[in-house]
């Protein structure tokens, strides 16, 4: 799926909702737990029921890899299981040496057929540019992350007076293009928005923090929307764990809903 | 396998050799490459040809994920085939928030079965410390790479004149203890063994960059032993691809035994 593809998708449903797929067995309807094909028969069944209120998913490998076998076969289930019309990312948050990170951008590009991969930045250009190479994928390298880690080493000042996450920002801004290139920014930092905005005013965002990590979507989307709207929000765990229940379709639908029509109020300032 | 119970292997066969396992299907010798169980068949063989020279093998995660679901199976097949007597190194290069870090914690120490985990350290604490919580094994965090990339970010100056790498190897030695916690530092970067050693007296360090990406054993045992040895070196290309033909076992423990030879050298000094 190409930008212009992803912002058609946006404006069609008038969503900016990403639902994550952070499937976690211990949490999922206790009258699934005990069923042979638990975890695939959730994600689709959440599939199913958000589809309509959100342009993409995002897999976040962890919960799957600690599966083993297994998880993979489940993870490439689900993925598969995901319309054509929706982004499909895999947060899998991979860096290495350049050869090392080649393999990688494989594995999620081409193994697992993702749109899109997350990818560490400490290790630099090197680790990078094997998924950048991949210029009809989208590489989205953490910027700003959402967790109380963020202040240890991305808020730490450099020689010149900027946020460490500000250079790293800066810097792999020029490596791509907003076409092959988006940011990680959490939606517990909103104050930073607007900055990060002046640094990239043309690449998407995907912001995950929203819901059980607090941020809020009214913030984000005020700080962070540029003309092509510009954001992916992720929500995981308030959609897809909305109700451990039989209802849970149901509750995950709901959610995905009242995301959808908050997001509808949002974009009409855009489009 | 405990820290002390790794020193002590150390003494016994005089090596701090590791062998990394980056099995690339392209480059195994091709009497190989058409057969039902190649990459397992090559491991094993590998295993065998070096285990008498080395303490440790590396597993490059990469290369086994960018196959599918039989990547994970071989991935288990080979952990499991390595002596009891050999450190297990699974280099994954993980890290995200909280919740999910547990998750790959789990994949790689309980799942798997691994000794050991390389780590990303860019989203601090609270994506280390659910790896550190498995005080019998080993986190092991990127602190200055082997890659031309490290120059990007790792040697960015902070605002108190110290590179960045330093800071996030200063910052996490105190959220781990020589037990649980090591730093890879790449062969490449030999000018600053000596001052990693102020940061870090006690830990041990995962070495790669010796072989193929040019570093010399010679630098980095003369300014990265401590009194422990406290060194892991690893090679793999140049070990494991030394012959890409029906010789390449004999040619794996050549190599292999060249750099065991030279390391009983080295150690003459530390034992």
């Amino acid at each position: 799926m190409t930008r212009t593809e992803l912002i058609q998708q946006i404006k069609t449903k008038q969503s900016y909702l990403c639902v994550g797929l952070d499937t976690d067995i211990e949490k999922i309807p206790a009258h699934l737990q005990s069923t042979k094909n638990a975890i695939p028969d959730f994600n689709k069944a959440i599939i199913d029921a958000t589809k309509d209120h959100c342009v993409a998913y995002k897999i976040n490998t962890a919960f799957y890899e600690s599966l083993g076998v297994k998880g993979w076969d489940i993870l490439e289930e689900t993925v598969n299981y995901i319309p054509s019309t929706h982004l499909k990312i895999a947060d899998a948050k991979r860096g290495d040496i350049g050869n090392t990170s080649a393999q990688y951008a494989k594995t999620f590009f081409v193994t697992y057929k993702f749109d899109a991969v997350t990818v560490a930045p400490y290790m630099g250009e090197d680790s990078i540019r094997p998924f950048l190479d991949y210029t009809d994928k989208f590489t989205i390298v953490l910027g700003l992350t959402s967790n109380k880690g963020a202040n240890d080493f991305e808020y730490l000042k450099t020689s010149d007076d900027k946020f460490f996450y500000e250079k790293i920002i800066e810097t792999i801004s020029k490596w791509g293009a907003p076409e092959n290139l988006m940011f990680v920014v959490g939606a517990t930092q909103t104050k930073e928005l607007e900055n990060i905005r002046k640094i990239i005013p043309g690449n998407f965002l995907l912001i995950p923090g929203v819901g059980a990590q607090g941020g809020s979507l009214a913030d984000v989307s005020k700080y962070g929307m540029n003309k092509d709207c510009g954001l992916l929000v992720n929500a995981s765990r308030a959609i897809i764990f909305a109700s451990g229940k039989e209802d849970f379709e149901e509750a995950a639908a709901k959610i995905a809903k009242e995301y959808h029509e908050e997001m509808k109020g949002y974009l009409a300032f855009v489009f």
